[in-house]
């Protein structure tokens, strides 16, 4: 298929990469070869750049989607006799909660809806109450509905308790701050294919350094093991198993375009315009976003379908991708709901495109009463 | 950099894939989205295809390495209460031994040394003895020597006994038989980057149905759970977690030239004279290769390093990068060798410019004694 019609990927990643990153791809490299081991090391520093973490953190690549970072998160720092609690208010936080289950770690949740954030207050009770909670998994921003939780307040919180406190940071990572001078944390969790803009195909976990030393041996896995990938790394600047050596390499270039752009206040600033002029172009057409502003992460916006009849998400998917955008379906339990994402490499145009052909679909349908009529 | 400079990669992969190949990594897709969905449902089919397993068995492909799938077979297909049997002559059966070790399923091993081939008559007495055994995990081609271990002879054993066969394929699948209609097996393990040519990145199991069924809640892992992937696909054609998208594209398109090729007879062939001419032209140069050669896979050889005190492979290895080729370093525990590899997209050329670089490389070196004297 052409590249000419590919479609604008409005989702919470995979998202739309740039030419010059998918570039990077066609080059094979030798898993073995230092040229290779040079990019890895780079990646790894930048990662640690963006959150401050040089000196008192390592990043630790890991093959495979962000949940498989996740679940090697947890499996290497969470002792087998450990206790996570996790603040639930979505579709990740739940998958972060069945994680520690299956894992066999002790779980406890507390359960929010998906319109409300986490309270940290609520983690400070939970703290207090429970003293055999060793540790805190936390998702920043919960892009089931697009909640931004209070990663700062939190790990206050948790510091101050003395437990661990580990972020699942998949959807805000380089787009979103957070400093580990300033906020502190076990483990911050991310991916190649969301903010950093790279392909899918691996992820990170930047883990306290003191943390990560005390953690050989907790792991029942030998792929997930993030110990045993550390110190293989540390000793011979490779991979344990093999790397996915073009996706690595697309992510390098992605970052230099990351730096280029201006690092993490340039994307972050871009992303939040791209959310703002999105709600209010959608508000325009009568749609609702599902979250009270404050709440709203500028990654990924919740949208209230159409409550017309002639509305069905199938449809307006194909119709919208016909016109050249790729949404995204709602992840809500209760209502009906579909998503559109604000990251990715777009230009200018991307969102006020979307927002047409999103006018052009539901024309199309013939669907007319886009929401409910406003209280008065 | 430039296309041009890129070297060879004659190594067990990652290796050296065709232009065509990694072009199709030019397209971003939706994970969610039904054209790709389609990419992903036609490299199953044609992975069953190359092993006539359609009908009996399932092709479920898994983010991460090939190690991944591997951890992914043993802690979905072995209950916890299992009992392995790895057959070891080399590297990789010893990481299949530790995979089995590290999820607490219980393990046996017969040891060989890397110059032996697995023998079907000890693994028969080993399950004669030992009922407790339900598994044996056998290494097709133990690429730590380049061993061909005899599949098929060891599956008849295992079937015999009423036992499951986990077959580690990753260097052998899609060049050297495996049939499912005459060679029994529970699973065969293989990845995107081998001998189907596509880049790293990826993995898959095809599991015989009647046996994937049974496997709910076996695995300890989420993301490593085949049943789980298994389940979630067949209901939405998607993959539960992010897929590498670009990877899954590239391997499509891989797996495309290797059925224009002339699929496995074509592709074991093309192998097999790289091999054959390999052997000859490090011969007529005096560096021996290891194994005997029966035993020996058209995959990778592995070569005695010069005797000569100017040899040094760090060294060795730069000279012949300069001249265009990446080697592999030996992995044997006793000797000092290296390894060639004969898979990858590569020309006619390939295999004689490669022996001559390593002629150049050696008189750069000023290495003069190749190989001990033959005994008479």
């Amino acid at each position: 298929m052409s590249q000419a019609i590919t479609p604008i990927l409005l989702t919470p990643g995979p998202l739309t990469t740039s030419e010059r990153t998918r570039r990077a791809m066609l080059r094979d490299w030798g898993s073995w070869d230092a040229d290779f081991n040079q990019i890895t090391g780079r990646i790894r520093q930048r990662v640690l750049d963006i959150v401050h973490g040089q000196g008192t953190h390592e990043c630790v690549p890991m093959q495979g989607s962000g949940t498989f970072s996740v679940e090697a998160a947890i499996v290497t720092l969470v002792p087998r006799t450990g206790h996570v609690l996790v603040p639930n208010n979505g579709a990740y936080c739940a998958r972060l909660a069945r994680i520690c289950k299956v894992l066999g770690r002790r779980l406890t949740t507390i359960d929010y809806s998906e319109a409300q954030q986490v309270s940290p207050a609520d983690v400070d009770r939970a703290l207090a109450a429970d003293p055999s909670i060793t540790h805190v998994a936390l998702v920043h921003c919960e892009t089931g509905a697009g909640v931004l939780n209070p990663l700062h307040e939190v790990a206050q919180v948790v510091a101050r308790h003395g437990r661990g406190l580990i972020v699942d940071a998949m959807s805000s990572f380089g787009a979103i701050e957070i400093d580990a001078r300033k906020t502190p944390f076990d483990a911050v969790i991310a991916a190649s294919g969301k903010c950093l803009e790279g392909p899918p195909g691996m992820g990170f976990v930047i883990a306290r350094r003191s943390v990560l030393e005390q953690c050989e041996g907790n792991a029942h896995s030998l792929a997930l093991d993030l110990y045993d990938q550390w110190v293989y790394m540390q000793k011979t600047t490779q991979w344990r198993f093999t790397p996915p050596t073009h996706i690595v390499a697309a992510l390098d270039e992605a970052m230099t375009q990351y730096i280029e752009e201006g690092g993490l206040p340039a994307r972050g600033g871009r992303y939040a315009r791209n959310c703002k002029a999105l709600i209010e172009g959608m508000r325009a057409l009568g749609l609702r976003s599902y979250l009270d502003e404050g709440l709203q992460a500028p990654i990924i916006v919740t949208f209230h379908a159409p409550v017309d009849p002639a509305y069905e998400f199938k449809a307006f998917y194909q119709e919208v991708k016909k016109r050249g955008y790729i949404l995204y379906p709602g992840k809500l339990t209760q209502l009906e709901t579909f998503r559109v994402g604000c990251i990715g490499h777009f230009g200018e145009a991307g969102i006020p495109g979307a927002v047409a052909a999103v006018a052009e679909a539901l024309k199309a349908m013939g669907v007319k009463q886009v929401s409910e009529p406003e209280m008065a």
